[in-house]
């Protein structure tokens, strides 16, 4: 018998494809919701994280006796990770591959939006103003890619199929990457963030990314560089955006991540004429939800059949080596 | 004695690249408005439209007594011809190049602003909402671009390079194209609107094509598709765009030129939350009309070599051929 526990949130569906798992003869199906999980959890073998935010596991942890695998529905494993997991032989996995490209799309847009001026435009055609101007080309524009893993690999490769120039930020210095050629070592950023027309956050939140992009960051960036991030609102100290962005430090950002999500009312970035604010959403297009499912399903199956994962969370470093 | 005479409209620098020319040797520069071109024709023997709206050169065309280049600034010649210049010996040539990729880039614009919903995104922002929801793949739709010429192909090429599949509509149907593959004649286009997510609109302005795009040619296409224009307001029926547009037979559109322009104030397509309207600026990109004052300059010295010029409009088509 393996028993399956699924953590969901109130009121969100879970696909028939998962649920129809608990019919199978040897399977024991259980939905979970964060308030009962520690309820759920004694003889659980699987847990799939649906509720992908929740940090319901660490408190619930105690009741696990058993559990051998739990699945994030989600690139970043950041909030379901804590010491007494990393430290246990529990396999983590994750939604490794699913956002790559609707994440890129998202990034491409930001960045055509700001080199078009749309929000200028948008907000000319809201008076009826015919304001005839010249905008900027991307292609041979360059971009820092801060964050090396799936994602940003998947970002490196849309930008530069439209003619943009990519250097990577990752946890080493190297060169000869398939998909950045030069890799910097992020711990440097400082020291390299000057030249870039567009920064891009993509780096998994871990001990070592957390507020990695500051105050000193941003002033070496260069005035016309506009900041985007895509990955964790806590890589980055917010307050130093702020005071950038006000400073003419850079030109201006567009964030779909927060170091407090939803973004509180009346937050400076609300308001900034230069920032593009969008509700961390830019992995989500159409389907996404069933292709979360169809992906657990087939690890499932490898599980069943004692096969090894096409990919596992190294739980030290917090993602995927 | 060459005679280079340059309209130009009031107030608009001409680069110091193209006056430097009056101070060579055997040159005679000079620079005429619309309202003094006929007294600055006798003896041109080239002309260049800087103020390349203009159609004042019909109007003086009568003394135009040696005229032998007659050089547009732009990529769409339509208010510069005439039937006597099109009958005449006279070559006209165009900007042929310098607007590719600047268009094609403003035009993946419309289209991720389209598959993204950022108008939405700016609206929530504005009013401090959290709308988390999800958005459309670009990856793997289809776009239909009417129009084959220079700017279509640098279209098709970035559409194509973002994994957008691409067919061409043109002057006749024909397969194997480099950049469209297959290619249906535009005159065909009601038959074969259906099933495309992005119809784009970069056809020249000739008698073949006024009002190419009208109500039958809407009809026909996906409730979910997006009409995109970045060539001339002409080759559509306005009034029966804004019709699909209130009847939901198209989503959206994007709108860089009009039949009138600028768009009249009040006009319905201002107001409409699922259009963008820019100023005819698509190809305007920083340094554009520097481009220009290259191009005719090279242009210029191959004339004055008596080589022939890599590119010369079709005057009875309409276009480089």
């Amino acid at each position: 018998m393996t028993v399956l526990t699924i953590l969901n949130s109130p009121g969100t569906e879970i696909p028939s494809l998962i649920t129809d798992l608990g019919e199978r003869d040897g399977i024991e199906l259980r939905v979970a919701e964060a308030s009962n999980l520690s309820q759920a959890l004694p003889g659980t073998d699987v847990l799939l994280m649906w509720d992908f935010f929740s940090t319901a596991l660490k408190d619930a942890y105690g009741s696990a006796d058993r559990l051998r695998w739990v699945h994030a529905a989600a690139a970043g494993v950041d909030s379901l990770l804590f010491d007494e997991l990393v430290d246990s032989p529990v396999t983590v996995t994750n939604a490794r591959g699913i956002f790559d490209r609707p994440i890129a799309e998202f990034v491409l847009n930001y960045v055509l939006m700001h080199a078009k001026n749309s929000i200028g435009s948008l907000a000319d055609q809201a008076e009826g103003k015919w304001n005839r101007r010249s905008t900027r080309d991307i292609a041979g524009t360059k971009a820092l890619i801060v964050g090396t893993g799936a994602i940003g690999r998947g970002i490196a490769r849309l930008l530069r199929a439209v003619d943009i120039e990519v250097t990577g930020a990752g946890s080493r210095a190297r060169s000869g990457d398939a998909d950045f050629g030069e890799v910097i070592d992020s711990a440097t950023l400082p020291e390299h963030a000057a030249g870039f027309d567009w920064v891009i956050d993509i780096a998994p939140l871990t001990e070592k990314t957390e507020r990695l992009i500051g105050a000193e960051a941003f002033a070496a960036m260069d005035d016309s560089a506009v900041f985007i991030n895509v990955g964790r609102g806590d890589t980055v100290d917010t307050d130093a955006l702020v005071t950038a962005l006000r400073a003419g430090q850079i030109a201006g950002a567009g964030l779909d991540v927060f170091d407090e999500e939803p973004l509180p009312a009346g937050h400076p970035l609300w308001s900034m004429d230069n920032v593009i604010i969008t509700p961390h959403m830019s992995g989500d297009t159409d389907g996404w939800r069933m292709r979360l499912a169809e992906q657990f399903h087939r690890l499932f199956e490898q599980y069943l059949a004692g096969e090894q994962f096409p990919h596992t969370v190294d739980k030290k470093l917090g993602y995927v080596r």
